[in-house]
């Protein structure tokens, strides 16, 4: 009768093991969406800390609430990774407006974009002339550039479903400065990276290239409605002026920090797969979107593994990179040590979209490892994740690439993420939790087939 | 040297031929996110009217207003269908309290179910018995039941991908009065069908099934917050008791109209497709994303086919149903319509699960019939849109159905439905414009499909 009993429970248990992986994955989406931590931690990075510039008091202060909720969550190691980082400041905040004539003006919303100097002290007071590319800068020329302010204001491209590329297409009218500066603009203004016509200017870096120190000019964003204000004044009137002033520096680099917490791998522990996002945020919101939800999310990755009871093979980190928003320095210098150290590292995930709906992942990796993920394809389709592309991952993760890691970048619904993008508007509030949890369980999921399969270009392998 | 030209312009042209569909379709997305109305139009009609139960002032001005719009968009014809519908009127704001003892209160929001009876003038106290089911009535029996108010406090899954699953397994509660009265209950409170923790009540129609007038009770819908809160103080102590007044009223059915807008057909004008949303919606917040968004994409398609040329072969018409909400005396009528002058009907398409980025349809039609379609899917990975599955539709197209109709439901993401539907929060700021946007030309494209080929199930036609 024993032995009855045993063959009866092998073979009940035989197509269980069969539905593993998609059982698994089952109980990870549960896990989340039931128990997650992710929308609870994201409240708090966003209405308790904030905004957090490298080098601020409240990057700091995320350093260090962060390690304390990862030492919570009783991995096997936290850590803090030292790494300079530069300190740009803000200062009071910008003040800009429209002159039609002594006297009669229209404030506008403008904000110093990352990187930028600061006006004279009085400020700047200029004619403006509008331009829609870089390129355009060559055919006006010195003559009816110089001594004005140059008004970069080619909008996004709102046909693109994509959009990021829709960013991608218009963003180098943020460093336009160096080139304007070339035909004698004293400062530019840039119609802020934003889809939506609303009020609020959106900050991010900026880049004045081999421009000397004392030639470069101040470089601010314009909100969209105020861009298309000022765009149809200016067709009304040429001989219109405008003001701003801001308040910005550049400090000396200061110390900070990336935060690193790992599950030592049980079988090969020398085999790291990486999960993270960037702690950093800009100062105008909350950093919601940009980037407290990714890191909240990956965090979460490693306590959702846990709290379904994975041990892991191989080694797995969350990694919240510092200084992604203006220098990168965070995810270079992780990079530097992992290679330092010999660390090979498998897989690399970051999330870094916003906390959207999760449509699946893009991929920068060598084909036959690309095959090997479309193999898993089909375990994402119960959770609508269908978007398995081969493209870009993360700018932190980027430093890592060699030949054999497969590096990927969550791919959220995007449609709603350049509303918020290095806005005032990046709150708390804009995050929806299911999304975000969502998001969490989507990238735990690949993190758990990666731990249980490693790297290993094999088609169609579950 | 003429005949070399028209060689080239012929050559030139056949490929773009080929291309034609992906090319339209192409065509159709960039005029709705460049230049689309529904968004401008969703505004007024949330902003300007607001919410417009059957039988409202606003359910009127909303069909005269929406009538006059499609009339401005040059159409073969545009006109009311008249049909009665119920009036039920919610009066005065509910007001609700739990009592520890007498004189200490906390007041709670709720709001009365569509449909239900008042409580007396001076509203109803007693105690409350908490159940999950209404199976579990049954077991707990008229001894616990009698005189008291039965609290259902079923929450939606939140483990369900699909939100709609999650409501569909909970709404049954809403109409839980008609069993509750059985055992002796005098009053119900049913947990807002919400997945997400706030203070808004959710209305929504419930049912008194064969419940004799006289001995019907008044039901009410709880807000997720005070559902948890009310629960909670239930099991510290069993004696607390509710009090709520509610003041809504059932009239006599009136008149109202189903709006119906027409592009005769070219070629097939006796073969109709019809697009359409419901224009009622109900009272508590302005009828944003149900079903203000599925009516104005409705309408888009018509003018987004207008706009890039197209001709349509067969009779394409946008219905924006009323009473979808508290009776479908409007999908009724039209299919009863239809029938009655032979209009031979081959595909229809609702939207009326929200204005959020679109991520395909579910379809209710002949194996066959399905066939066709999968065809079609590669045209729209361009925009994101994976999901075609056979399933349900739309409520108010429900009634066309036969056996060689194919009627399709859009499907946009539902994760934030739910917050919003039946709500005081359903309002115009929580449309996103690009999303509503996708959502009206994705179904464009679906309907420029069926009007080119026709319902005609041969495998992969494109």
């Amino acid at each position: 009768m024993k032995r009855i009993i045993f063959l009866l429970v092998v073979l009940i248990t035989l197509p269980t093991f069969a539905q593993t992986d998609a059982e698994t994955i089952k109980k990870i989406y549960n896990a989340s969406l039931s128990n997650g931590k992710s929308y609870e931690w994201l409240d708090y990075l966003s209405n308790q800390i904030g905004g957090r510039l490298s080098g601020s008091l409240n990057a700091e202060r995320a350093v260090k609430w962060t390690k304390e909720e990862l030492e919570k969550l009783g991995l096997d190691k936290v850590w803090l990774q030292p790494v300079m980082v530069p300190k740009w400041v803000r200062g009071m905040p910008e003040f800009a407006y429209i002159e039609t004539e002594p006297g009669k003006t229209i404030n506008v919303n403008i904000c110093a974009l990352g990187g930028s100097v600061a006006t004279p002290v009085l400020g700047i007071k200029a004619n403006v002339i509008e331009v829609h590319s870089i390129e355009e800068l060559k055919i006006l020329g010195k003559e009816k550039i110089e001594g004005k302010i140059v008004f970069f204001n080619r909008p996004m491209d709102e046909t693109l479903i994509n959009t990021f590329s829709a960013y991608g297409g218009s963003v180098d009218q943020r460093s336009g400065a160096r080139e304007a500066v070339k035909y004698g603009a004293i400062a530019t203004i840039v119609r802020s990276m934003n889809l939506r016509l609303d009020d609020f200017p959106h900050t991010g870096a900026m880049n004045y290239g081999d421009t000397p120190i004392n030639q470069r000019i101040p470089s601010a964003a314009i909100s969209t409605n105020d861009a298309v204000l000022l765009s149809a004044m200016i067709k009304l009137d040429k001989n219109i002026k405008f003001y701003f002033k801001q308040n910005c520096k550049q400090l000396k680099d200061v110390l900070s920090y990336n935060v690193i917490g790992e599950i030592t791998g049980s079988q090969f522990p020398n085999e790291y797969i990486v999960v993270g996002g960037h702690l950093d945020s800009w100062d105008l919101g909350d950093g919601a979107h940009d980037d407290g939800a990714g890191c909240m999310q990956s965090m979460d990755v490693l306590r959702l593994l846990k709290e379904i009871g994975i041990k892991p093979k191989r080694t797995i980190r969350v990694v919240l990179f510092m200084n992604e928003e203006n220098g990168l320095r965070g995810g270079k210098k992780y990079a530097a040590e992992a290679k330092r150290k010999g660390e090979n590292h498998i897989f690399a995930l970051e999330s870094d979209s916003g906390g959207f709906t999760p449509r699946g992942f893009s991929f920068d990796c060598s084909d036959e490892n690309f095959n090997q993920v479309l193999g898993w394809k089909s375990l994402f389709e119960p959770y609508l994740v269908h978007y398995f592309k081969k493209g870009g991952s993360g700018a932190d993760i980027g430093p890592l690439k060699n030949e054999s890691i497969v590096l990927a970048g969550l791919r959220p619904d995007s449609q709603r993420y350049f509303d918020y993008h290095h806005a005032s508007t990046d709150t708390f509030d804009v995050i929806n939790k299911r999304e975000l949890e969502l998001g969490a369980a989507t990238m735990a999921a690949l993190v758990y087939l990666y731990d249980k399969y490693g790297v290993n270009p094999i088609k169609n392998k579950k």
